[in-house]
């Protein structure tokens, strides 16, 4: 056979432990504050929400994380996941860049999620929870909890953003499948829900909305505890499992990454791929440049403010420092559902600030445009958001063109694209708009980012 | 952790030989004839239709044929398949036997089909070939030789059934995004399609019609050949890698089946990992079952006439032997699209002819039933089609649990229902039909067999 272009793990290679990349940083994270006082937050603030023993890993500073024995058990479904040479993609750019990537979209729901859903359902389960509530948007997040949910005997009950919920029914009939129930957001089923269709009753939903039903679900609800698909600490510490395999396959190919790359939204499959590189960096001091991607539509990174924030819309979170575009800032429709959340994860937001990662925002056009050049030479379908690291990657191949240069590049392929069609239809025929955040909106969202005492 | 239920290969144990299980038969397969004169056909008669090479593969008696470098290079994107243990599905059927399952999921278009597409493209690029046609149901069959169009630069048109292409609009996407062009059948490019639709303009189209307007534009364009996604017997040789893999892995787990399930349309999955089983049982008197598994509204080898029978409805294809229910049967609309051919594979109609395998047919909730159960014990959304052959293995595993006995069974997966969530949204509405073929169109139609003087 010709050279090698995948690596690949055995069962007994799947991480024993998370990476906590807290253990790590050179400063410490800010603060959690309060929603209502906004002081700082302890423990049993959070645990109407969350069982102990998330609450420990989200405040943790241990470098290592033991992964439970049946967290690890249904990881061996489908981890550890294949590392690919992409060499396909390499030879129609004709570029002298090595380009690699994970691919996160065996799992059985198809995308990266899953590996925090099942740790999150397993401890849940631990603690004698029954019920689960969360919020998806795209359905990514929501069919991976009901899968976990299913295993581990949970009901699951997923609040979907209203516009997603009415445009991609598959991923509602998955999560049903899968034994969830899964209602539009905003829905008449919590006091945050009624007051939104009181004063928008075609309210299209947001993320920050069904955050705020989910949220109250569980705070008024003793057997029902709440799950977050990205954002929060402990959710980034189970996606670590990616870069950890990476780093192992990686030295497999006899190959280190000069560049890592990951789309952003919450930050999870972004933390997940980069968070064991940047350790490495921050302890070894071997040299790495990390890039995340984002939506032009929805550029937390790139031109939020790095403030304190709350999570939802309802303001029943938290606050969190964090790159924001306000909890009000509602994007313009892009088909990268998984990419328009307000904020952006305080961990990733503090490397930013640190210095150890860089950002960029891309339209849509031509992330599909490097998706469809994915599928054709590498065979595999990305989903919308995956589609912002594919073009990174082919960006930083056509500079190393450009400039005579030869690096190994990294990406993340957070999910396949097989629920996200309509996207790439929309996308042959001409539908797709390049759209721009609204600046005149997102001052005024930027405005009403709420006074804390501790900046 | 707790007990194996994972068994992987390395990329070095893809298999390096089809197995072609006419080596094996104790009595060869009838002759295949000509349409018109209804003798006996030779290579240079199948010519205008398919490469040599697999014209060779086509008729050869060698029991091992070798697979190409170059194909190998591709099937390593996601071979060796994994194969498990059901432990979730035996402990909630509270059953004494063990469920193995080889899933066939995992390839980069969703089901087994790539594993003859690549094939298929590779030996055609190598004959100077620059154009594919071929048709497609419900599309699994159509989006894999577009991914492997794509992956050896080769134009792939398919005539997709028209009611799957209205009804399924995102295979096409994927067949689209992988650059292949796709159009509904009947069609008024060929003169096939033109008099299908002279007589009925509103037809919903067929497999049958779909195959003769693929033969019809290979046979009169020089620059094009024709690929077929089941049936042929170079088609199911390639599917062997299937049981192939599956020995060696049952052997990793300790472990020979008593039974070997898999879902039968035109028979392609079901001999990918049923004929390396019955080789092995022919030469070596092992002790095997073998379980084929139909639609009760499409009844091929359970209902049908062993008699020559053309393969299309315009009757451009050879004739051959074979389990038929005719070819103007028109089967009633169920969800399984990837089963409702009117015949079934000359080479498992032979097999079941000397007594090597059984067969039988379900209705289509049962199916889903046990597609459900599957999904939440296991964590895999099956496609329609492996739902027959899902429950036809706890059907086993109940009947075990009866008769106090633990028979080993194993059964493949012959793709995910990622893009088949629509029928999953309408069984949950109770909306599935148990669909039964109509007794009076069945007799109807094969009153119209061809008489063939060799019979």
């Amino acid at each position: 056979m010709s050279e090698q272009n995948k690596y690949i793990l055995g069962e007994d290679r799947i991480p024993r432990e998370w990476y906590n990349i807290a253990a790590d940083l050179p400063a410490p994270p800010p603060p959690v504050l309060h929603p209502a006082t906004g002081a700082p937050i302890g423990p049993d603030d959070l645990a109407p929400l969350f069982p102990m023993a998330l609450i420990g890993q989200e405040v943790s500073t241990e470098r290592h994380i033991e992964i439970p024995d049946p967290v690890r058990d249904i990881y061996r479904m489908w981890r550890p996941t294949p590392l690919h040479r992409a060499r396909g993609l390499e030879k129609a750019l004709g570029t002298t860049a090595r380009i690699f990537y994970k691919n996160e979209g065996v799992s059985p729901a198809g995308s990266h999620k899953p590996n925090t859903a099942v740790a999150q359902a397993f401890y849940n389960k631990q603690a004698g929870v029954t019920k689960l509530s969360t919020e998806t948007g795209a359905g990514q997040w929501g069919s991976s909890l009901a899968f976990a949910g299913a295993l581990f005997g949970l009901e699951v009950k997923v609040y979907m953003v209203r516009v997603s919920y009415q445009q991609k029914p598959y991923r509602r009939a998955l999560m049903e499948t899968y034994g969830a129930k899964c209602v539009a957001s905003p829905s008449t089923e919590t006091d945050s829900g009624r007051a939104v269709l009181a004063a928008h009753p075609d309210s299209p939903g947001s993320l920050g909305i069904a955050i705020s039903e989910a949220v109250e679900v569980a705070a008024k609800n003793a057997d029902t505890k709440y799950a977050l698909g990205s954002v929060l600490n402990h959710v980034l510490l189970h996606q670590t499992v990616i870069g950890i395999e990476a780093i192992e396959q990686m030295e497999q190919a006899d190959a280190y990454p000069d560049v890592v790359i990951g789309c952003a939204g919450g930050g999870s499959n972004f933390a997940g791929i980069a968070f064991p590189f940047i350790g490495k960096k921050l302890r070894d001091k071997t040299d790495v440049r990390v890039i995340a991607v984002e939506p032009a539509a929805c550029p937390t990174l790139t031109r939020g403010a790095y403030a304190f924030d709350f999570g939802d819309t309802a303001h029943l979170t938290p606050m969190v420092k964090m790159h924001t575009l306000g909890s009000e800032f509602i994007p313009p429709g892009f088909h990268a559902g998984g990419l328009r959340y307000h904020g952006m994860s305080p961990l990733v937001s503090h490397c930013k600030e640190l210095g150890l990662i860089e950002a960029r925002a891309y339209h849509q056009n031509p992330c599909f445009e490097a998706g469809v050049l994915f599928a054709r030479t590498e065979g595999i379908v990305p989903a919308p958001e995956s589609n912002h690291a594919v073009r990174a990657a082919i960006d930083e191949a056509l500079k190393a063109r450009e400039e005579g240069a030869s690096p190994t590049i990294l990406f993340n392929l957070s999910g396949h694209g097989h629920f996200d069609m309509q996207a790439y239809t929309d996308y042959f025929a001409g539908k797709l708009e390049d759209l721009d955040y609204d600046p005149k909106a997102l001052e005024d969202s930027l405005a009403h980012l709420p006074k804390v005492a501790a900046e």
